[in-house]
């Protein structure tokens, strides 16, 4: 058997669909984000992260470091253990407590990532109701549908954010059986919302149970932070919320929020969350630093919203195809998969700026972009000099920029 | 619908097998390890804990626990991205460098835990392999079972390290199917050991890859610790070596070594490596350095096999049933759930002991155990006081005790 040849044919698709993904090697530095080290082939240069999911630059505040570097010298840096053999620490005890409060529910569970909470927690969720059907929007993430996968149950998919289908749906499935519909607030990838109060209405009408994904959400929206079914009033009606700690929160691991019996089953029950050694002490503080400040502090929230305002304005000015959106999620057409990356190495390698091309899987093929993410750290200048570069790119690789007029629309 | 019935009664099943699970809240203390704080309902309390994963103690040394707050304070605390979007911080890749070396191999890969590391590369190497048939140990992990269920492959099960019955599958396989022998070194809850070398007979001689989960074993065996295959020298023989960073490493995450076009199709492949966060560089540099001491250091190994030897020979003395084996695991059964967990209650509660019950899922219903698991940091002084406080336990919840000619067998 040449077993050798199988996986040289499966990088050879890659390379053939020009979906081969290079990672730039970035060193962050704590204080200076968004400006980063890259260190290519010649050296180390300094660049500026215009596509960072750390979306409020907490990952460097100094509460947040010294969280984890106090944590780390009083009880070393792993847990030790899986939850249930010697891993509960008190700071995952804590963080639990924290991030409950932060969603208005019972309990909050925690895991080493937001794709585990999603894969383990949605299939653990489905699997206790026996004869369940999922109802699962069309753009939601792969963890979420690798979770509704390994639940075994019957999945339903609605168009996406579409709410008369997902009640045509609904409408269709004998009213005796438990349904579980799962969705996303902010879709990361395009930067929309999902209606949230309108599906709970729908999810009461027809008696299911909703389960949501905040992880693009969490700490950016509401007053507390808490996403945006806290923005729009309803986190009382969502049964379960999922949250991630490595995006605006700015550390590692993910969670899940919901009443007390919906926890506590999760926790018996979840592989993902049993069989794996527990999230460490010192990380779990940091996280708990992070959700604590931006329970209190609006500052961020507001630096955010206002930068990334000035910059659809200066992109649209500029006739760069930013797609609409009412999010911190700034994307930008490029319709091809090599066009994608020549642009993103043009922008690292003449300007400095880093920008990831987003490329199937992640997004469609033809939907190609660039996703730029400013945050409260990108400032004026900064957004200037990310318009002039695009359009530099933009006209040396001929890609369409739009009219003022059309720009204005 | 009444949907907090059907979790009220998952939780009930649970209660009616004795399977409820109560985790401690333990706090370590980094430099007093295995001393920890015990949060319990009466206020802290000062224990020795008997049953870590931290197995060499490694999360507290002080290289280690220096390269997390260095590192943190000089870069912050989080990846800011998966691995494509920024992720890629210089401390992921050096600790993929130091694993590649640690195992021999051309390349190897990190995700955020051994469980992602299995599940997903697993399922990943399966599929790329059209018609491909696992055979799977009886005893393998969860994470390698969902693996192995994940990648869709037809499964066939051998009996736990049983050749003959391997051989006796392999040859059943028509030979132009591709054939993934998926089997873990150090079998965690017995602590006995795989015949490595004779499965890659078996590989060889009916053309067979192998995937090999090394947990339990890397940091611990072979001369830079590079786990059993290190030890026996077959190393090179293995194609895909898998372990963890959370276990004698002390700190978080998983990893796989391998080929270069075998890491780099998992790399472009697996959905639970390319859609989630990457480790923090904080994270990925405690575990490179846990790592580079263990390949230069063997005094923790050798304090560890010291401690385990004379805790495995204090207990058979005093009569308390032993399960053999030749591994630092030091299992002893007590066979039903309830009273395992009193033995556990009663030994933390009245001797400052903690030693978690290990009930079913994670073993066989009627082999529940306590797991003990001597580190270097466990003197002789606490083997006695281990050995006493057990003796006394069984004494007053009327479990067998062996006679001294039993225990001399
Ligand atoms: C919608 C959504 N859910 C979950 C995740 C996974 O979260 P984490 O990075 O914490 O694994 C992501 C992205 O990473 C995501 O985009
Ligand atoms: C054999 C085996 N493989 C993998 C894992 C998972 O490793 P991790 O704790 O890093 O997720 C474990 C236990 O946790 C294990 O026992």
């Amino acid at each position: 058997m040449d077993y050798r040849q199988y996986f040289v044919n499966a990088l050879e698709r890659l390379r053939g669909e020009a979906r081969y993904r290079s990672f730039a090697r970035i060193e962050r530095r704590a204080g200076a984000f968004p400006y980063a080290t890259w260190h290519c082939p010649d050296g180390p240069r300094e660049i500026v992260v215009w596509c960072s999911n750390d979306y409020l630059g907490m990952g460097q505040h100094p509460d947040v470091v010294q969280a984890m570097v106090e944590t780390a010298a009083a009880t070393g840096v792993g847990a030790g253990g899986t939850r249930n053999i010697s891993g509960t620490s008190r700071a995952v005890v804590e963080l639990e407590a924290e991030l409950a409060d932060l969603h208005g529910k019972e309990a909050a569970l925690v895991f080493t990532s937001g794709y585990v909470s999603n894969e383990t927690g949605i299939a653990t969720i489905a699997r206790l109701m026996p004869g369940c059907v999922v109802l699962s929007d069309a753009l939601n993430h792969n963890s979420m549908i690798e979770g509704v996968r390994r639940s075994g149950a019957e999945k339903l998919i609605f168009r996406h954010n579409d709410l008369a289908h997902l009640e045509e749906l609904l409408r269709g499935i004998a009213p005796e059986r438990p349904k579980l519909i799962v969705f996303e607030s902010v879709y990361s990838m395009d930067g929309d919302i999902a209606p949230i109060g309108a599906i709970c209405d729908l999810a009461e009408r027809y008696g299911a149970m909703t389960y949501l994904d905040e992880v693009h959400a969490v700490g950016m929206y509401g007053p507390r932070g808490g996403g945006i079914a806290e923005r729009d009033g309803v986190m009382g009606r969502v049964d379960v919320i999922e949250g991630t700690l490595a995006k605006a929160f700015g550390v590692l691991g993910g969670y899940v929020a919901a009443s007390a019996e919906i926890v506590d089953a999760i926790r018996g029950y979840a592989p993902g969350f049993i069989f794996t050694t527990a999230l460490p002490p010192p990380v779990a503080a940091a996280a708990t630093a992070s959700v604590r400040h931006l329970k209190r502090s609006a500052a961020e929230r507001l630096a955010q919203a206002r930068q990334v305002a000035s910059t659809k304005t200066a992109l649209a000015a500029a006739g760069i195809p930013v797609l609409p959106g009412d999010t911190h999620i700034v994307p930008v057409t490029v319709g091809d998969a090599a066009l994608c990356k020549t642009a993103s190495d043009r922008l690292l390698e003449r300007h400095g700026i880093y920008i990831q091309p987003i490329n199937f899987p992640t997004v469609p093929r033809g939907t190609e972009r660039l996703r730029i993410t400013p945050t409260p750290c990108h400032d004026d200048r900064l957004v200037g000099e990310l318009t002039r570069a695009l359009v530099e790119v933009w006209t040396a690789l001929g890609l369409p920029l739009r009219h003022r007029a059309q720009a204005a629309e």
